[in-house]
């Protein structure tokens, strides 16, 4: 068998963020599928066919993938940020176990990249320079409960914490609750920081406190970094130290 | 002030993992500072100094950093993986903060790099494919008793965990402690994962469960990932579902 399947990270969306490994991966692509808006960051050109596709439909998209790669194509599934941190990695995965027992036998590759949260970090100054969560606080594949429950773990265990998926229309009233649990449990004076659009026209970039904190600072474009409790400003950054006493 | 300065993060070895961005400032520096493994890792050429510096001196290096800048040169400070994860951002800004008014003026980056635990988990497959914590196991700046409290409150939060400087002679014990309060709170049929090495000659994965787990499969370059609850194997490959259940 001659295909292959990559599935890549194109980071947060500046293409001085994409490694080498990936573009010579694209370099070498007869087929690239993915979600219409990371397929269209890739140039079209001759022998290389487009997949785009729908939002929420990445077992299907991998199963394509895993079926183009299986007849001898190279595919290359394209990701935003790193594909292992809520991305198409796992999807994949997925997609494989449900398939063909011949899939098995398709040379596989996960090409990492810049998460969105390491790119907000940076912007922000080192916010996750000490222990830290990744928390995405979408329930489309988890239930509520669970959410909260790691809030409160992560919160008690004195984590930093980034956020993905904070808020989105069809569920309006859920990152208000997140606040409000990560006020009880992180009091009002812990900095949270809000960066969007990061790596992209129109970045913005917004750090409060919690008690200042409000559920309209984040959509579905922010990633959300609350710090831990000894996370602090210098100047125009905010930084976690490096070292941390007894809980 | 013409000068600045930039926390670069070269990711875990391997040259195709270094972002464009990182490669244009080093092209533009005048004066590359850090871990002498680290400096050795960039070409030297004509009117480029090499500062390599020993390890634990962190905060001189970033002082002498921000002194070279505040002087009008143009300075990276380099980092393995990504700056802003266990690596040189959070001392940088700990010298901003103990340093010279005048530093507040300086041009700052931190550009972000491929950290360890996203090049180990892409070699694996997608082990940290839902939510998921980074800790760093090293006591040198936390007690082992908040290190212990982490992996407890992680653990009961049902997060995957990417653990950094697993093991070192310094501290014989310490991982094999780690492993038996793994095994107390997540079982011993849990998933975890040893990478070292990664991207680099001599590349080594082993994936067993907790009860098959033995410290001597750590050392300082290996990255641990321990699974969730639902990480599975499929084939060659480890991965964390996208979907979970309630608490």
């Amino acid at each position: 068998m001659s295909g292959w399947l990559a599935v890549a990270g194109l980071g947060p969306g500046d293409a001085a963020l994409v490694t080498p490994e990936v573009t010579a991966a694209l370099a070498e692509a007869t087929d690239v599928v993915g979600y219409a808006a990371y397929v269209a960051r890739v140039a079209g050109r001759s022998g290389l066919t487009l997949h785009p596709s729908d939002n929420r439909v990445e077992v299907e998209r991998a199963t394509l993938a895993l079926d183009l790669a299986a007849r001898g194509r190279r595919v290359v599934v394209v990701s935003s940020g790193d594909p292992g941190v809520f991305a198409m990695a796992s999807a994949l995965f997925e997609a494989l176990e449900a398939g063909a027992p011949a899939w098995h036998d398709i040379d596989i590759r996960i090409l990492p990249g810049i998460t969105a949260m390491l790119a907000a970090a940076a912007r922000l100054g080192a916010p996750l320079g000490h222990d830290f969560c990744a928390i995405n606080l979408s329930d489309n594949l988890k239930p509520r409960e669970l959410i909260e429950h790691r809030l409160r773990m992560a919160a008690r265990g004195d984590f930093a914490m980034a956020f993905y998926n904070p808020r989105s229309r069809a569920r309006p009233g859920q990152f208000a609750r997140v606040l409000d649990i990560l006020r009880e449990e992180c009091g009002d004076d812990r900095l949270i920081s809000f960066a969007r659009d990061i790596g992209k026209p129109g970045e913005q970039l917004l750090t409060v406190t919690l008690s200042e904190a409000r559920p309209e600072m984040a959509d579905m474009r922010t990633v959300v970094i609350l710090g831990n409790a000894r996370t602090r400003r210098v100047g125009r950054f905010v930084y976690t130290p490096r070292f941390a006493e007894a809980p």
